[in-house]
């Protein structure tokens, strides 16, 4: 199998190099019989029946927003009527509500090879990503230059273009090419600047996955921090930022995560740098103490000093859940499991569309490998238009994938709920709404606000 | 009546001017059966069922975290099972998440003399702060300080620190007294540095109210512009931010909004301020076209350029439905009713107390005309500890007040779920804990965490 960039590789942790883009049953053709067994043999698919998923859907946009735990309901409910109704104010002792962002972020931690005082859950990725790349620049006060990539995703770009305008003093936001990082790092122009690489690990659009111990190795030679986004990396594989030696990282509760709309992020510090500088956004909840009413900011010891204002208890305890039913796969093995079986669906989904639907246009872009990859597979299209149009035409059909302008069909295979039937028969309904030219009406192909 | 302190006055509409601090019985003596007869006139005794309150408990902390209305359980599981759980990604177009800030947003603004344009909810208040702190900073260029009471809430004082930090460059966070704030502004030396005032209408401890009208005139006069921290002003009492012509503001969305624990803030800006500057938070929400995916930040128009990542739609769907509550008391004269049955239950504590605990060192903080104070009434006492156990000895007792350090009993009386039984009943559980000296044990003594 070819690699597309030689710069993305795998950084599993040495207990999962075991081939993991093949099936275990040594056999090489799909056939939907052969899903079956291979879905009935599945340690993994026991917790299936975890998630609300509603009948006759195939959800494959769990990367973007994933579906319900059917327990969430109930702890959301007692969160509402047992700690706020009854418990009130009290609540934020005798619930615990004021350790939930320690707490969650300390499940999280698990997922992502952090310790359990690396991590806090709270706020949003983009509020948490301005907040570590100011504490990156104060670190490394000589330098100006905020590396990224011209396709990160553009919450990224936007926050560090709203922070360097707001520091001014030469600050820029110098973007590459996914597969120039480590060229432009190593470069004599621009290396000496860069304090701080700005890098999402797997590509939301590409599926991609950059080698994170790889490139942060690069970053440090030059001097730089490194700063990964983990939105399609937490609770999708293992990722291993300590061993990866990362400096900062922040991630999105809402997709792998199951924590719901618009869940509360995370953000990891080393840490090394934890007690070195605070950070802009300096709120009570990240006081020494915040209950002594202090006219002046004393940070908090460690990565608390990261968080920032009263975050929302309904919120965080809705993720918590969701980390719950993410931990229970640990008697199955985990992540490194989810990892293989994630392996399994994507490829299974790649050769059936790369078999069926060659004559129609679409380009596989992520990339062939498995390792190379994440729980994602996307085509492009050459026409957006049409690319729209397909992904609606197919979710009229019960198999919801995503579009992302300007013409890339997504699929994600969270491998916790998804089984390889679905993967075969999302890829026969693609087939059949390219064969049968279906999406080519106007209620396909009018876009709405959000996709 | 006296005024604590000539710098505060009244700021509500032209038609709450009748006199506000008056039971209209007119009498003038408290007993419990008057307390009675007149909550059973009361109006707007009928929404006290829509919340839950524990049985036998009287919560005089709605101030701090608003108690649970009835119907939220109910919206917050339909959020989850059906929106979340059903309809999964498509629910930010069918379910209308994606203008979730914004309809929200535009009922806070009904409640705060606002445009419904003028106002989002989202992220927290002292997210919030930072935005429209940078924002005003940049609309005034040449000046470097921030002007703010050294009483202010913390968190406020703290993002301002945080700010300046960030920017360098001379900007400096000056500090004064209450009632310093209107001749500093006046003054040679510092007015005419002050690039933005920042100040919280309603004192947390002491609950006394500035007046935004003439607060906001005096810092336009010395060419400064005025941001209001409305904490304890939104849903509490009318406020008009427009009337007052306010710069920017913002406010919490689990206090006297009912929002349930670290429910999502607000934040306001004057139209005229709008489209003149984006905020340094530039997330995707606030881009002008979020699912284009650019890689260049263009802020949205207006309001929603303050928008930042991705807001928690469960944790704005509570806030709604806390401001429906809210907004059901408009048949009976809304925020303007509101005001004057909490003049009625904050002088019926007042006076009831400084009748029967004057021995016992307690002093009234609180402006004793209701004009000038918040729905709060709060006492000092010498003996920070004591007052601590205090309030920690009435909680026992099922009266829910608040302790502030250093030594401030803090009790709030929300008009829309309480009675002027309460007060009275809260009252004497006072007077019981003090005369009894009850407090005076460990385990009240005791301090937890968050109190």
């Amino acid at each position: 199998m070819d690699s597309t960039t030689s710069s993305i590789s795998d950084d599993r942790p040495d207990d999962a190099t075991d081939a993991i883009d093949t099936a275990s049953d040594g056999a090489t053709e799909w056939t939907r019989a052969r899903c079956e067994a291979l879905d009935a043999a599945d340690p993994l698919a026991v917790h299936r029946a975890r998630f609300r998923l509603p009948a006759g859907l195939i959800y494959l946009d769990g990367n973007s927003l994933g579906p319900l735990p059917e327990s969430t309901q109930a702890r959301v409910a007692s969160v509402i009527a047992d700690e706020w109704g009854d418990g009130l104010i009290g609540s934020w002792n005798s619930a615990g509500w004021i350790h939930l962002p320690a707490r969650v972020g300390a499940k999280i931690a698990g997922l992502v090879g952090a310790h359990d005082d690396e991590v806090v859950a709270a706020d949003s990725t983009s509020v948490n990503l301005f907040k570590v790349l100011a504490a990156a620049l104060r670190l490394r006060p000589d330098r100006r230059t905020i590396l990224s990539e011209r396709g990160n995703f553009p919450t990224d770009l936007y926050i560090a273009q709203g922070l360097v305008a707001t520091l001014g003093q030469g600050y820029k936001l110098a973007l590459v090419e996914r597969d120039e990082i480590e060229s432009v790092l190593a470069s004599d122009t621009v290396g000496p600047d860069v304090a701080v690489t700005l890098l999402t690990q797997v590509d939301y659009r590409l599926g991609s996955r950059l080698d994170m111990v790889r490139v942060t190795a690069r970053a440090h030679e030059a001097g730089a921090l490194a700063i990964w986004d983990l939105a399609h990396s937490a609770g999708a594989f293992p990722v291993d930022l300590n061993g990866a030696r990362a400096d900062f990282a922040v991630g999105c509760g809402y997709k792998y995560l199951n924590g719901g709309p618009g869940a509360p992020a995370f953000l990891f510090v080393a840490r090394e740098h934890q007690d070195r500088f605070s950070q802009p956004l300096s709120g009570w909840m990240g006081h020494a103490n915040p209950f002594d009413f202090e006219p002046e900011y004393r940070p908090a010891p460690g990565v608390s000093r990261y968080l920032c204002g009263t975050p929302s208890v309904l919120a965080l305890s809705a993720l918590d859940e969701g980390l719950d039913v993410l931990a229970a796969t640990h008697a199955q093995g985990g992540l490194a499991a989810l990892e293989r079986k994630a392996a399994m669906l994507t490829q299974c989904f790649i050769d059936l569309i790369e078999e069926s639907c060659a004559e129609f246009g679409l380009s596989l872009v992520t990339p062939r490998e498995a390792r190379l990859r994440g729980n994602q597979v996307s085509f492009s299209m050459d026409n957006g238009d049409q690319a729209y149009a397909v992904v609606q035409a197919l979710i009229a059909r019960g198999v919801v994938g995503d579009f992302r302008a300007p013409g890339i069909l997504r699929f994600g295979f969270a491998p916790i709920y998804l089984r390889l039937v679905d993967a075969w028969d999302a890829a026969e309904q693609l087939a059949e709404v390219l064969q049968t030219r279906e999406w080519d009406q106007p209620r396909y192909l009018q876009r709405h606000a959000v996709t």
